[in-house]
């Protein structure tokens, strides 16, 4: 049976945009499995496989239901050890979720000031009153007042990204020669940005730009099945 | 023949504070290998081995000299496959070069502003000589006007650290439950700052102070050998 991937959309069901969401298809695609995307929207998460879960990704692998894209990652890892790895070991697990907590504390609050009003506007009505109150609860200012905080993001950028500009001046992917889990948890976040927002927030001709760009290619450019939201 | 380590020291040959050296005796000592080290003053530094580098650390391994923390590491990884693993496969490798990547560009610079005064007062007068030129033409000001910059990186750090922060909220070392290579580029940067100066960068009660000690205490506590410049 065929994997299936609930996976966050808004009005437009052609256009997912979760960065968790984005990590397992990349991941899913590596291991070269296919899936159908059930599109999900933010009302419906809690209504997923009966409450299983608080949060997409959900994903059901026949008689297995599993959340969270670490988790589903591993799973897969172990479930399908034959087909390519996406840790390349036990030591490529452990450091992937530093990875995972560098992508998660340094540029998800970037890519959300940029994208938040964006996201909000992609969402249906029911959607956009849950969305606006958790998220104006979370940031403790309305969304309009985030967006204030846009250009600083872009100009505080490249210095955010520098970890991964500087590593990739000596290896072409997280993984190295090839592309693994962690290099799918950091383009998560910026295909997010690509997705959502018009907003053009990776430097042209930058080292970075060029490894994102090299991520859309991957499997098929699986990455690019989405248009970018400035085309 | 016991393993060589040529290691930056100051007029105080008891107290080597190279953070690229401190990676390199953990590594040693994670391997279970015996090694001396060789003092090593900065106007030293390439008369080593005939002049074999630029830079230490420099290791002698019977007729093999290796330069550089990282292909220390892997040449260690790779001729004593039947010790501990200091990567965990080749994905630990490749991830380690993000993580390195992320101290050089985000702790190192910080943990200079704080200590560059203290490191210059630690050297015989020659390479005082060197050492203040040398940085104040990197820095493009007095060692004195760096160490102004002191209280604006305290109060930073703790933002800087986040990435660390967060994923030791779900595994003890960078490594998973034991440490590997990744805990040592990152605990090099630390103990550089500990051995040189006596300002205390870390927050007490911190996770990151937690796991920091839990390093000092590895290998039979190699780490603490050379007290803490506050002590």
């Amino acid at each position: 049976m065929t994997i299936q991937l609930y996976d966050l959309t808004g009005k437009d069901q052609a256009r997912p945009f979760s960065p968790h969401c984005w990590k397992v298809k990349l991941a899913l695609a590596h291991k070269g499995l296919d899936f159908e995307s059930v599109p999900t929207s933010f009302l419906d998460v809690p209504k997923v496989e009966n409450g299983f879960g608080k949060i997409v990704p959900v994903v059901r692998d026949g008689d297995k239901i599993i959340s969270d894209s670490f988790q589903i990652a591993l799973y897969l890892e172990e479930t399908y050890p034959d087909r390519p790895t996406l840790f390349g070991g036990q030591g490529g697990i452990a450091h992937a979720k530093f990875v995972e907590s560098w992508a998660l504390t340094t540029l998800h609050s970037q890519v959300a000031v940029v994208a938040v009003e964006e996201i909000c506007a992609m969402l249906d009505s029911a959607d956009q009153d849950y969305f606006r109150t958790s998220r104006e609860n979370m940031f403790k200012k309305t969304l309009e007042q985030v967006s204030e905080g846009k250009s600083a993001v872009i100009a505080g950028l490249p210095e955010k990204l520098k970890p991964l500009s500087h590593m990739l001046n000596s290896q072409k992917f997280i993984g190295g020669d090839q592309p693994l889990f962690a290099d799918y948890i950091v383009f998560g976040a910026l295909q997010w940005a690509r997705i959502s927002s018009a907003t053009q927030m990776l430097p042209e001709g930058d080292v970075v730009t060029d490894w994102f760009n090299r991520c859309l290619d991957l499997h098929d450019g699986i990455g690019r099945s989405v248009s970018s939201a400035a085309e």
